[in-house]
This record gives C-alpha cells, structure tokens and sequence, in this order.
C-alpha cells in the first residue's frame, strides 16, 4: 500500500480565520483578502508580532476543520496508509494541542501515523500534500501543493485547490 | 551529509532507574536484573500496571541521560546530519516533556531535528540507532541495535553495547 504524508496547517486545520480574528482585535480592522494573497499570515503589516501568538498553550487545539477533508481522507485510507506530519517542532506547546486535535476530529487515524516534526525532508513517504512550497523543495516522493493564500504565486508544483481536487488526483493515480 | 536518527528512551534517555524505582515503590523490593534480562521493564511479574506511568505527565521529563551520548552525538555532528526520532505518540503527555528534556539536555540538536513519530518505517535516513527490534526490522537503512536488558537475546542486527561502541562503529564507517 503507498503512502501519503498529509500536513494539518492550512491542509487539514484551517488557520486563517483564527491569524485574521487575531489581527482585526489587535490593530481594529479586518484586513482584506489582498493584503495577505501571496504573503503568510503574519505578514500582514500592521501587527508585527501576530506570530509570538503560535507560541501559545491552546492555539492549535480548537482550529476548524479544512472543509472535506474529514471525508476525503477516509477515502483515501481505503487505498493509501496516511500519515499526519506536521513541522509542529518550533512550537513545544502546539504538541499535545495537535495530538488532542487530531483524536477529537480524525479518530480514525492511528497515532502511529502522526509525525510531528521539524524537517519533512526526511518523511520517506510516496506523496506529500502541503502548503509550503520549501517542504515539497526536499520532498522525495511526489508532492502536491494544497492551495493557501501565501503560496498564490507559486508554480513549481502539482497544485490541489481543495480536498475534491485531491481525491481527483489520486483517483486519476490509481487508474494508471 | 549522511543522516543518523537516534532513538531517545534507552538510547540517549535511561528509563530503566526509574521502571525499577517504581516497582521497588509498589512491590516493596527491587527486582533482581534477572528478572528483567530479555524482558520489557514493564513486564516484570508482581507490578502489572507499571506500564501505567508512561502516560504520566512529566514522567519522561527528569530521565537521566545515557552515559557518554552527549559527547557522542557532539561528535557525530561533525560528520552527519543527526535526528532524534522518538515513537512517542502514544503518549501524548510524554510530547511536550521529551521536547523540553532535548532541550535541556541536547540544546546543540536543532528543534527542526527532533521527530516524535508512531512507525519508524517512515523514516528516511541513512543510519538509525534504537533498543527496539521491531522499529529495526522495518526501516530501510543501516540499523544498530543499541543493548537494553530487553533485546539482550535479539541476534539479527549490528549490536551497539554503549556509546562509545557507537563511535568505533561510525570511526569504521567513515574509513570505508
């Protein structure tokens, strides 16, 4: 069975909503979707300090779920072992958040396949599907790039919009 | 750069004072090592909920380190690209600990090293050195089986007795 390497951040947890409330009560406004197209989150200027709030006990435990995602990885669990593997390794807090996260919405995902890392380099996976462009970089197997904000510009990569373009992509996978 | 990833309990953490503490605490006797050679910790007769504390917080956070692995691994780095990749998912409470422990203990390992995993399988490095055969068994590398009383009768892999059976092996690797 091959396997797929599946990030959480902005793959299966959606951060925006949260970096966004975050900003409109620290600088009083919400910003607009084309201060941060092709940016990372906590880039936007006007609230230099929004990242220290990663750092934080509980930040990473109530994010919602990536519409689809719950139903398209156990499709894919039907063909492919999946594994969870977050660069969760700067933020010693985001741990137990992260593992209490992913028993409470993907139960049906064995702790042994969560990873929680620093360098995805190393994931010796057949498919990663990512926001970040650096960790497909180094990536060995086949890398698809989950659509984010911050990588609008990018085009070195197998590009994925949703959880519906990935489900395609590797239905189309196992018919060659 | 070739890649080492190194195993953190019994390898560069010493669990095995604090399993004999707590059965000498529950039992009233310290086990003889007869008891335990060739055997998990956790499996001594007269204690069958000591595998119980694992789940504890803090419990894998005050684990002396293992004789001469700081050096070690110092030296090491001088040559390869070191991880450290622990299957501590099952324990949820045991994530923030080992990271805090790394980074008291190993502060010259980068956090963008450190891999709390489930199944080793994945792990694509050159080299892995662990006390558990069945992590061993599946990974595609050279793997060295650092000794524990628990895979005293194991046979089938390259056998490290302590650190510096570590450095010889690698000083060999290196002349090749």
């Amino acid at each position: 069975m091959k396997r797929i390497a599946i990030d959480m951040d902005e793959v299966i947890a959606d951060i925006q909503p949260k970096f966004l409330d975050i900003f409109e009560k620290q600088v009083g406004r919400r910003p607009s979707e084309d201060e941060y197209f092709g940016k990372k989150l906590y880039e936007i200027p006007g609230d230099e300090n929004i990242r220290s709030y990663l750092f934080d006990p509980g930040f990473f435990g109530d994010l919602p779920v990536m519409e689809g995602s719950q139903e398209a990885v156990k499709k894919l669990m039907a063909h492919y072992e999946i594994f969870i593997v977050s660069a969760a390794q700067e933020f010693r807090n985001s741990l137990a958040d992260k593992h209490d996260w992913l028993q409470q919405h993907f139960p049906f995902i064995h702790w042994k396949n969560y990873v929680f890392c620093g360098d995805k380099s190393l994931i010796g996976t057949d498919y990663l599907i990512d926001d970040h462009a650096f960790n497909l970089e180094t990536f060995k197997g086949k890398g698809l790039l989950f659509s984010a904000a911050h990588n609008a510009y990018e085009k070195r990569f197998t590009r994925v919009n949703d959880w519906n373009e990935v489900l395609a992509f590797f239905e189309q996978e196992q018919a060659k």
